[in-house]
């Protein structure tokens, strides 16, 4: 799988290079204690007033019931694919303090952080998470009970990649595809609006434009 | 430092358990080498379709002006203790996809995981990041004239973190104060809301319960 690691343009930890979102998921359990370092990792995330507003429902295949419904809570286009992942999640953020009832404007992007530890620890022990925003809420939320205030956001697929060998010809052209991003000066601006950063100079190393650029930048 | 490492119930990576927000800062600068590796990590993020929703904007101290056009963009509560880093930055995220101008549910989240990927980069690095949700963003439009759609969400002061012993009373307080978290039976639910997912059985260790609560959970 060293065919999909980034091409970085400035070096970057391992895990955070050959992290991708993989479309195929080998037919193989994740064990508890794997799963547990996961949520164990995504718990020490940073977030706004240590609120914490994150929630994950988890299901496993072992359990077919918990995990069909988990599934039935994920758009069609996402089902077609996440059905054979081992374990499927739901990151669900909490939209008001606890404290004070107050709307917690960080809620959604500190369940950002804490996915992204997850997904890091995952990395680690070489599992993929692919994680999707075509979910149904308000089929997450009678299902599973989601209180008011709480609002369903994102599903993760969690397990091994397949060997795309193995996938069919969609899910192959999808797992092969290369890894793009906008190049840094785009994105990283110092001073003005849409003005790069001097910070970039002499470091946009040409490696950046080997790739045709993604059709977003 | 050692003693701030999270107190982990479940193994996790060393970089995830070891990562904390001090509010205090070395007067020590943060070479462009380092920075433009911590923006390549934050790069390499996963997005939904692959929008890369985010935006930094970055001033450091080396450019005094830009500094202080940054640091004037957080509330003052920020300001007095982010004065003290050496490179501050705005996260700010498009609120609609590129290519059709639908509205993108996931591009708060979406910031979150590019900033946890340049936070780990920067701990692999013996660089801290304290991430801030209290900033002006009127103010931030105005001063970096951000287009309509796009909405400056975060900050995030970036450098060495210092010696305790070295800050304020108050600081000293801040930085030394144990790290605190709910229990994983708080967040992970499996088949109904509250209901802790069986997958933690035999698995919510003893030192979980070790440290009080957070005044949160």
């Amino acid at each position: 799988m060293e065919i999909k690691a980034a091409v970085t343009g400035h070096p970057i930890l391992k895990l955070l290079a050959t992290r991708w979102s993989p479309y195929g998921f080998k037919n193989r359990i994740v064990t508890n204690v794997d799963l547990r370092s996961l949520f164990e990792a995504a718990r020490w995330a940073a977030s706004s007033y240590n609120e914490q507003p994150w929630t994950y429902l988890v299901a496993t295949k072992e359990h077919p019931d918990d995990f069909e419904r988990l599934l039935s809570c994920l758009v069609e286009g996402n089902q077609a694919w996440a059905k054979n992942a081992p374990v499927l999640a739901l990151g669900v953020v909490s939209l008001r303090f606890v404290k004070n009832q107050q709307d917690n404007r960080a809620a959604q992007h500190d369940l950002g952080l804490a996915s992204a530890n997850l997904v890091m620890e995952a990395t680690s022990r070489d599992l993929s998470v692919h994680q999707m925003i075509g979910i149904l809420p308000d089929k997450a939320r009678e299902l599973y009970q989601i209180p008011p205030h709480f609002e369903p956001l994102t599903a993760l697929a969690i397990g091994y990649k397949a060997d795309p060998a193995e996938l069919s010809d969609a899910l192959k052209t999808r797992d092969l595809a290369l890894r793009q991003r906008k190049p840094l000066s785009e994105f990283v601006f110092t001073g003005k609006w849409g003005q790069p950063s001097p910070l970039l100079r002499n470091g946009e190393s040409q490696r950046t434009d080997e790739h045709p650029k993604s059709h977003h930048s």
